[in-house]
């Protein structure tokens, strides 16, 4: 049964991405695409790669017809999101991309991202979008708040480890590698390729990046207790993709045994046979997310080193997989496209 | 209905593209994938990206049971692929992915590849897989050799017009840049990271290029007379693409006037409004291609500019869209899925 | 004996160019450096590669002392340069790397750049900078006029062709292929990474691009009659280097005969042996250009191929060699750096 | 006074980067290049980017008259390194470029490089080559082993910080991003353009990098005890380069105060302000090397990240900066050019 898709803020990259991911979608139809500034134009105008398709030209949010939609897709700008939310019926399923229903703790939202919230109900009645893990709850929720693409990298290598009590809590450190295309369409000096081209950054070092904000909330609750990691993360001369590089302390075999098991039956997640290490190219363009497990020659020591594309299981394909549960589909749909390699 | 599927030669580059695009073809069911120095190995120890998949093993050609495969795709090399087909079954549909049926005539063959042809009563069998030229004789055809990614490019640029009689055939200048994967998965210096980032180097120029056998063939057929184009190929420091910036020599309106035309009922051929110019971009791990016409402040002169992905529309999503046609499924099957971008 | 030199507009690619070339220099001296939306600030906080350095501070023009300097570098955008030289001391001897004295002719300066030129005077003092054409006037000259990074290296490759009438005036072509850096650290959404990685597209294309105009001037007057040439640039996946690709009429032999002539006691044009084709990384960094002719499987036809730093030779490197020259010195002083490969 | 170099093995990517160095070294002549399989060809035709200069021909060692040399830089793989200097003069200055002579322990030699020694005795001669920490040893020496790249690097980051023991010895954590040049220009599926391009994976992961042999050697020689640490290096996307992020178990502002107390004179390693965090591209092609101190919201961790071009100060710069050393010529000689940015 054909459902009828919009899509807010269809003119940075994870609208493209939806789109993207919407064309082979067998029952998902694109209805309305929105995009404020660029109101009036072809899609075409926005994303040439997008013209052999048939779409609706960009609108304005306040020009669309929401009884005709079944689901909206929200990938606005934080902030922007939570007021453009709380306009829309509340009967509408929504899932929105962006940053501002992650936290359920107001004050946890206050202190990362430097404003109190202004959708508080919304907020509260909003579901953790990480898939793998809010299977039932996302299935009969109306809005799922996609979670941060580095978060999800994290907690895909994290998650099981911390559940099953198999590491020690208090030496997790999580070095991420993340291209650029996660910090948007935006027109920042350090994503110029002049500057980007054969070069590395560190960023937000030093337990600053708002992503921590979700591994406190998601590990602290998993763990029974407060919990913090730390993250430093680096930006890369590349378009797509993330590698989290996690040092742990714990039994290697262990760890290895408690991710296979975890993810034994996960069409998404891939755990490499034992000492085999992810490549980020290997999951491009792609929903997958690739795990790898080595010990180290002091004892005692394991790295876990994860690897998804940030701008597809990090965010677009993450939220049609949580589509596909609210609208009753098989979480597949869609989705299964090998990734593009070389 | 579902058909069973070889594809002999799967460890390269044209190969894992094939089983990247059948992985989503909704009806083409891989049976078997061969790889000589990587017989008896997962598929994904040679390729991790397709880990996900429920892949046959790589097993040696002698060891396939052709009488269950209804199409076999050769992405063999040159000169190998023309002894390994004329050892399968006569009755067997082959698309090959190799340069030794795009030639027919034999002596072209011997001068632009340096050895006589070794199966020449199949060279006069084989169908010239340009699908958007050569639909009917594809459709009864049961071998197609694929083309030249470059000599595609060039040719979705020029044969309408040439066709059409609306350029002057003595000024015909093609200016290739090509991406990396073109040249395959070959350990070469000068395809090494290293040498090939912030670089960019012409190759067989002043005619010297193995495509150039293909324009010369199809572009003369066309003419009615002998045409010798003049093309210079570049290596550019990317993977997947090829831009051809062709200079010649007519009406600008004339030229757009006619490529639209041509074009206007195929699903796969873009013709931009006029002036505006593709970017490679665009196209990338998708069967499209997009075309864009310009004048020029000189009278009478036109630019033209074409731009594919090598890897699918230049070769494998080619590939699968004869292998549609020859085995009675639509054209577009299995590969509609939308350019990657970023 | 040393210089006291000062740059003007400090804060772009081309300003870091010079501070780059002068780093190593035996007698320049850098006594002021300007930068006025960043004054006040270190250079070390605009470009942290020049952290080492012992530089003044950022300052504004109008605080800069010029009674000590003996040559300033003018590395201010188009327009502002023009009102800024206007105002300096009329002894104060300058090289301008805008593009705003390029064209001697104030018509073609209004058709090309939009608007009336506002220093028309200085516009006829000015020498055309292209060192190794303009060696006398520029040894006497006040103020130089830096070229165009692509108008040189397509000079290069035709000056001596054009001037001993062997090639054919009316079919030249030129692809032009160049790295982003040419476009500045300029905030546009095509000049990102995640836009420009993976990606080749023509602009400008028809006849539009401004460097035509010197183009036009320089080689009409060579010619000794209007001459328009036909120019197609593509924006390519890198951060430095120009390639120009030139279809021309003319015999092979004769065309290399004549560049390796022309250049065989230039320090910094290295015209290579017949049939070789030079590539864009061997000149990345330094003041070399790099020359190739081929012939072609047609009669008659010749391409010939440069490659140069549009940062170094054709910009910065080339506006020192110019300083050096009006100061009496050496005119390779300070830039005999290899090329920096891979 | 000029003193007569040789280079022994001229043809790698290291070999190149001392020739581009010495082009503009103002007292060091090269009076030899070997490369045995390129023996009889001239430098330009391996590395066209240096063909403006006027070099020997590549030769063979055994053709080179060792009497001319005062000192000979032997840029060979390893082992071949070893057997190669056993035969040159014992009163000849050699910088070894290889991992031959790092070691000052056979049996770790043994360990980290698979076989025994085969010239132990000048094993034992050698002298460690890093610089700012063995500068009266290096001056005084007749043989000195260049060090590792990540290794320079890494050691650069930590060694005053485990001197002065202010971090906790048993939790040091070393993720390592390096350019692919640091393989060398070694024909290699990983290190193809097309396989390298947008991708990021870790190597040698779990403590079997070879230069763990350098940091266990040098960092348990400071601390007067076997020290280990944990080291995960990625191949990144990039020609030139290395980022090493280091975790420690420390107080921020002592861990700051201690290490720009320790380079406070040095003229190649510059510490940042407390907090900001240095970029790989501000060293590239440049004998410098950038430390940044972050502290982090966990109290008592606090990250380092140090980064250095490893072809330049982890490689040939640092080679050239030993050399200074040994012939008596101040150690910057040479080496001042400013990085290459952007």
């Amino acid at each position: 049964m054909p459902h009828n898709i919009a899509i807010l803020g269809a003119s940075g990259y994870t609208g493209a991405e939806l789109v993207r991911l919407i064309a082979t979608h067998p029952t998902f139809r694109i209805k309305a695409l929105t995009g404020d500034r660029k109101a009036g134009q072809p899609m075409s105008s926005v994303f040439p790669h997008l013209r052999h398709m048939d779409l609706p030209d960009l609108a304005r949010i306040e020009d669309i017809d929401f009884s005709q939609i079944d689901l909206a897709f929200c990938a606005l700008p934080h902030a922007t999101s939570q007021a453009v939310i709380a306009e829309l019926p509340d009967t509408l399923k929504v899932v929105d991309l962006s940053a501002d229903f992650r936290l359920r703790d107001a004050e946890a939202y206050a202190k990362w991202y430097g404003k109190a919230h202004a959708a508080l109900e919304l907020q509260r009645e909003a579901v953790y979008g990480l898939t793998e893990f809010y299977r039932d709850e996302i299935r009969a929720a109306r809005l799922v708040a996609g979670t941060g693409c580095n978060a999800a990298t994290g907690q895909f290598a994290l998650r099981p480890l911390i559940s099953a009590g198999v590491i020690d809590l208090d030496h997790i450190i999580m070095d991420l590698k993340a291209a650029s295309s996660g910090a948007g369409r935006s027109l920042k000096e350090h994503l110029l390729s002049a500057e980007l081209s054969e070069n590395i950054k560190g960023y937000s070092v030093g337990g600053t990046h708002r992503h921590l904000g979700e591994f406190d909330q998601e590990f602290s609750a998993i763990a029974g207790r407060d919990l913090r990691v730390q993250l430093t993360p680096h930006l890369i001369p590349a378009t797509r993709g993330i590698v989290m590089t996690c040092y742990l302390h714990g039994d290697a075999g262990t760890v290895f045994g408690v991710l296979s098991r975890a993810y034994a039956d996960e069409p998404f997640i891939e755990v490499l046979p034992m000492g085999e290490i992810p490549q980020m190219k290997d999951v491009r363009a792609s929903n997958f997310c690739h795990i790898g497990v080595a010990g180290d020659r002091i004892p005692g020591r394991v790295t876990v080193i994860a690897t998804l594309d940030n701008l597809t299981k990090g965010s677009s394909g993450q939220a049609i997989q949580n589509a596909n549960l609210m609208l009753g589909e098989d979480e597949t749909l869609g989705l299964m496209a090998a990734p593009v390699y070389p």
